[in-house]
């Protein structure tokens, strides 16, 4: 039996998103235990049933506005704050947010903690591999670190090798360091080093060096990139992605008659483009390296994203990722 | 009266394409002349006419496999290599090639070299706004560099300021930061640093740091980037937009029927965003910092795109903005 403690109050729709999600997720995972932090009466507003749900009540909230490392020092009695003292304590066996990121990773380094033997946590994020039925591919560090080092890259080939492994379950997983070419001589003087490290460990099976425009095709199942340069692939792939289906709408909504008549034929079509590139399926951004699953979905998540997510770390914890990152850090660090 | 240096060989559909590109920028330009480097015999077969272009035979060329430094000190008698030489010679004024784009910045570098007191020139490449109509950005540096110090960014920013001003007519240009963060406190130690740097400076119209998703968008003129980073974002903007014109390709032709008719409805709207997204009328990427205009077409041009790559160099030459960046660098650096 497993515990989520969950940020109630996090995220643009909130509580009624988290709530609404919670519940479907009870309804389907018998096994999992919810503890819900937030505004009690709030919450119950939404709640239909608390069976398998506690709620604790909180008196704050850390807002999108809020500084991080500050917010997390200062609100004590923040939804976020108590659900991470939770699991710090055993409480809970994980911790979901779909608040303020920067507050979420403070609160998994500060509060949750570290991985003994791992230096910098990253952030792993899940991706659609656009050019095939239901693909999808993992990218980390996708921005919980400014500046990184050789060996932090080399542990976040092996954190993505147990998360493909435990959550997607691929055998095997296909490693791919971000580099700005595919030949092994490319590259900074980081990639250059991780890379050896990398090829060095047999366990891994390491696809080489990829390039950003050709992770949405599937080259691999894991890409490995420093925090800075993960982050701006990142948020080049959801701007374009999304400025481009915006501009599929203006153009036909300004095309005419007989190009609005297209658009509405096509309707279904681009609607399944959407959602192939929507992130609610896919889950959260998970902090691996944290003694616990510390989980963030979108701000703007729904019920059904919400949802998604619990099953993801239901996942984690079901196949105890986080023993194997133990067990493996503490044998070899 | 200015020339140009032609690498004729360079590029997917070359000689064909860079000749025709070249005889339709030379009817259209009556002061600027052409030296077309590469096989007579074959250059001939395309020429219609030899005003103000004058072939230079050359039996080398530099392929895509080609491992760049390597290939410029070998292939002596390569149309790349000869067209360099001619503009450090001082026989013409810039430098242009389809080709191997590792191949032509080592020719930029070592042949053509470096303004005083720049230490690493970058490629400057330019990206639609796809929010407003004709509008575009620039991303420097897009990857000549695999590392970059702060300095370096700072000289970016300025050599940005000078190319938007010389050659998109466009006062004092926004310059922005690529960042992990809009806000200055954000960034790795290479941002911090290089923001400071750039903020000291009132001759730049400094807009703070941008982020990848928001540049597409039109936040500024001038995106600043180490060559690592920015060659990332690229890739991944291109990659995207690539994977999404084919996904809703894709899409339509299994669409049934109606889908079908719609796409064909909607054809011309989809042309549009193709345009709109496609490089050809952006021009080239320039490696700036060197004494001369050294700028590459993409190697799938179309005589349309090197037409306007000439234009885009005429620009350079017309408006003297290699005399504006020495001017500079030789007072302040």
């Amino acid at each position: 039996m497993k515990k989520i403690a969950v940020d109630a109050m996090g995220g643009d729709f909130a509580p009624q998103s988290v709530v609404e999600g919670v519940e479907k997720a009870r309804n389907k995972y018998p096994d999992l235990r919810f503890m819900l932090f937030g505004d009690e009466q709030k919450i119950r507003e939404i709640l239909t049933s608390d069976k398998n749900i506690e709620i604790i009540q909180t008196t704050e909230v850390i807002d999108m506005n809020d500084e991080p490392v500050k917010a997390i020092r200062r609100k004590k009695d923040s939804s976020l704050v108590r659900a991470a003292y939770a699991v710090k304590e055993g409480k809970a066996d994980a911790l979901f947010s779909c608040g303020n990121t920067g507050a979420l990773l403070a609160a998994g380094l500060l509060i949750v903690g570290r991985i003994k033997g791992i230096t910098r946590p990253g952030l792993l994020s899940t991706l659609p591999v656009l050019t095939k039925e239901g693909g999808a591919f993992n990218l980390l560090d996708s921005g919980a670190n400014a500046d990184n080092k050789p060996e932090q890259l080399y542990q976040y080939a092996l954190l993505g090798k147990y998360y493909a492994e435990s959550v997607r379950n691929i055998k095997n997983p296909r490693i791919g360091l971000l580099n700005n070419g595919t030949e092994p001589h490319k590259g900074s003087k980081l990639t250059l080093e991780a890379h050896n490290l990398i090829a060095a460990d047999s366990s891994i099976n390491f696809v080489g060096n990829v390039e950003s425009k050709d992770i949405l095709k599937g080259v691999c199942d894991v890409v490995v990139a420093d925090g800075f340069t993960g982050n701006a692939v990142l948020k080049a792939i959801e701007g374009t992605a999304g400025t481009a289906m915006h501009l599929l709408k203006d153009t036909i909504m300004s095309a005419g008659l007989l190009g609005k008549i297209g658009g509405l034929l096509l309707k279904p079509s681009i609607m399944k483009i959407r959602n192939k590139m929507s992130a609610s399926q896919y889950g959260g951004a998970v902090l691996l390296g944290a003694k616990a699953p510390v989980v963030k979905a979108h701000g703007a998540s729904d019920a059904e994203t919400v949802y998604y997510t619990v099953k993801q770390i239901n996942d984690m914890l079901e196949n105890d990722m986080l023993s194997k990152f133990t067990d493996y850090f503490n044998k070899n660090v």
